[in-house]
């Protein structure tokens, strides 16, 4: 065992301090804690496209990695805060879909409500809940406190945009990131077309465009073409060679992308 | 005590290495040293703003940790080049009030100046002192050297943008920071607000807008309205809500901000 | 010794989690590594950018470290994946010459191509080697792999952009980084303008600017004015006092700057 790994997941943006002062909080507990960095871009809000950042990262992490992630539209308002431990990780954070993709993969998990006072800043804000109790409650876990002093069993919010449709044979997806390049991750993963048939076999419609099959690599189409691929978390994306696939195609968060068998 | 922690903050930006460069020459001297991000992105040569956000995050890190910041207009010019101890905390860095709200803030603080020719990089760059200056004396420090054996104690900047004014009954502040949701810190502290009286009783002017009363968290006006609050760190701060501030009321670093007792 | 101190750099960006994926395949394998960002933010495919940040940085940390780079244009194509070992440094990449200006530096190194299938993920991505084959090999090297355990002895890509030329006593460079502040850095060294005479004796012409000769500080000339001066990396760079060289003398990658003898 080397030393407990906390990743940081946040839309707090890397300028003002904000990631750094839950650091502070999680030193001054864990002083032994190996902090990295997920990523504080998040698209402000946007609990789709930290859920999957979080997914395509997790599982690269050795066992027992303490994930920190608060994307929290709803902080001071009524959603829950959750740890939820999984068969090699913990995660913290607002109870608001969040964790969907990794608690659908995984086969086991259970989560607990933080309740317990001991594992929060006194007095607590009410607009800085990643500082004053997720950072506290990471950082004690990452400490090794039990995972049942955290509090209460409780359920986990699972949210609808993790899952495609199938509707008539054809899969409705819809974009969920844009990531720096302007590819554009869909939640179809490449595992759930190859079920249903070949991975050949599927063409495919981003937004108002259509975008063909699905290819190898980038450079299967010609400079500015767009195409669909598997990304390396397993998901399809939209990219464009060379180009914005968010730019030219104009997708983004919530676009909608259909996948039809060739056949139809 | 775990190992020694070492922030940095600077105007330096993310892209070319800077910031790395202080990070290899602090491991070469204190192997041991836990470096953690404050913000490379204070916007350039803005001496409060990074005044602000290192006020707002330092007291979250354990007690002796060195806190490195470098905001620079004066490099190559006639500032001093400081370390400063409290109670609690050390700090590295330019004299010229980067330090100003920390140590208005702590009841002892001791400066010296940084002298000692053994703690510095040679050939000192002239462009570069973050590199060559601090970032030695920054790490030895971190790695134990006695505070004394830094330089001659000395003086310390403490800039007049760090202060609000009272003239007539009505306090005359200023917007010190621009967080990354547009949100303007003011340099009022709603301490001060309540020592003159309740929070509820003043009324604000950001700029050319009214703002009105204090309210406690973001969703107690409309989508689009403005509002103030007292932000994590303690200060007022000017907001939208889910909108920029910033750009909807045209406010930045040095906007001048009212605070009118209701009963005038 | 301390431990083992891994620096990373991208064009990956900091929101997508792309890196972190690097950084935990590397805890998993090397949990006692030291992990230090240089950049992320190298202009995306921007070989040469990349491989000036990293040179700019690299002398400044200790012996033993391992430098991660991965900017690659060519992931999925017929470029090599090397590991390099100088005097004092390990450094671990494609094969495109992202470590010109430091194997023409340094006097003693040798390649070996990343063949060894232990210090790779397997399956292995056609997207994301930094994660699946550079990340590994980095992480094998700083716990202490032998370096020969790599793969065989190769040569390395030497670009030809890392060296300016010369006709009739004109230097002829060109900008090689732009960084945060719009200075434009070029590949000419001032040691080498030494070599061939004073500093002093050159004038200096950046795309169709001409920019005078070579100063000391940023204010020697007035505010809004070009000038040239030797960075804090040995390289001279094209600068506007308190403006941006970059935005107000159009330069970018590539752009040609011509050094004359001032008595030609």
């Amino acid at each position: 065992m080397g030393l407990p790994v906390i990743t940081l997941l946040s839309d707090f943006g890397l300028q003002d301090g904000y990631a750094a002062s839950m650091k502070g909080v999680i030193l001054d507990i864990c002083p032994d804690a190996r902090l990295v960095d997920i990523s504080h871009l998040i698209s402000p809000q946007n609990i789709a496209s930290g859920a999957f950042v979080l997914y395509a990262t997790y599982q690269y992490f050795p066992p027992g990695t303490v994930h920190l992630a608060v994307v929290d539209p709803g902080v001071g308002a009524e959603r829950g805060a959750i740890a939820v431990r999984t068969a090699t990780s913990f995660f913290v954070g607002p109870d608001n879909g969040l964790f969907s993709l990794i608690l659908k993969k995984e086969t086991w998990w259970e989560a607990r409500r933080l309740e317990n006072t001991q594992f929060r800043r006194s007095p607590m804000s009410s607009t800085f809940h990643g500082r004053d109790l997720f950072a506290p409650a990471a950082a004690h876990l990452a400490r090794g406190a039990g995972f049942s002093t955290m509090g209460p069993v409780c359920d986990a919010v699972l949210a609808h945009w993790s899952e495609p449709t199938i509707t008539k044979g054809e899969i409705i997806g819809e974009v969920i990131h844009i990531d720096r390049f302007g590819n554009a991750i869909t939640n179809v993963q490449s595992k759930m077309l190859e079920e249903l048939g070949s991975l050949d076999k599927w063409t495919i419609k981003a937004g108002k465009s259509e975008v063909g099959s699905i290819k190898r690599t980038y450079g299967r189409v010609g400079a500015g073409k767009a195409l669909a691929l598997t990304g390396s978390s397993g998901f399809i994306e939209i990219a464009v060679n060379r180009g914005s696939a968010a730019w030219e195609l104009k997708l983004k968060s919530g676009t909608t992308v259909i996948f039809k068998p060739a056949d139809s």
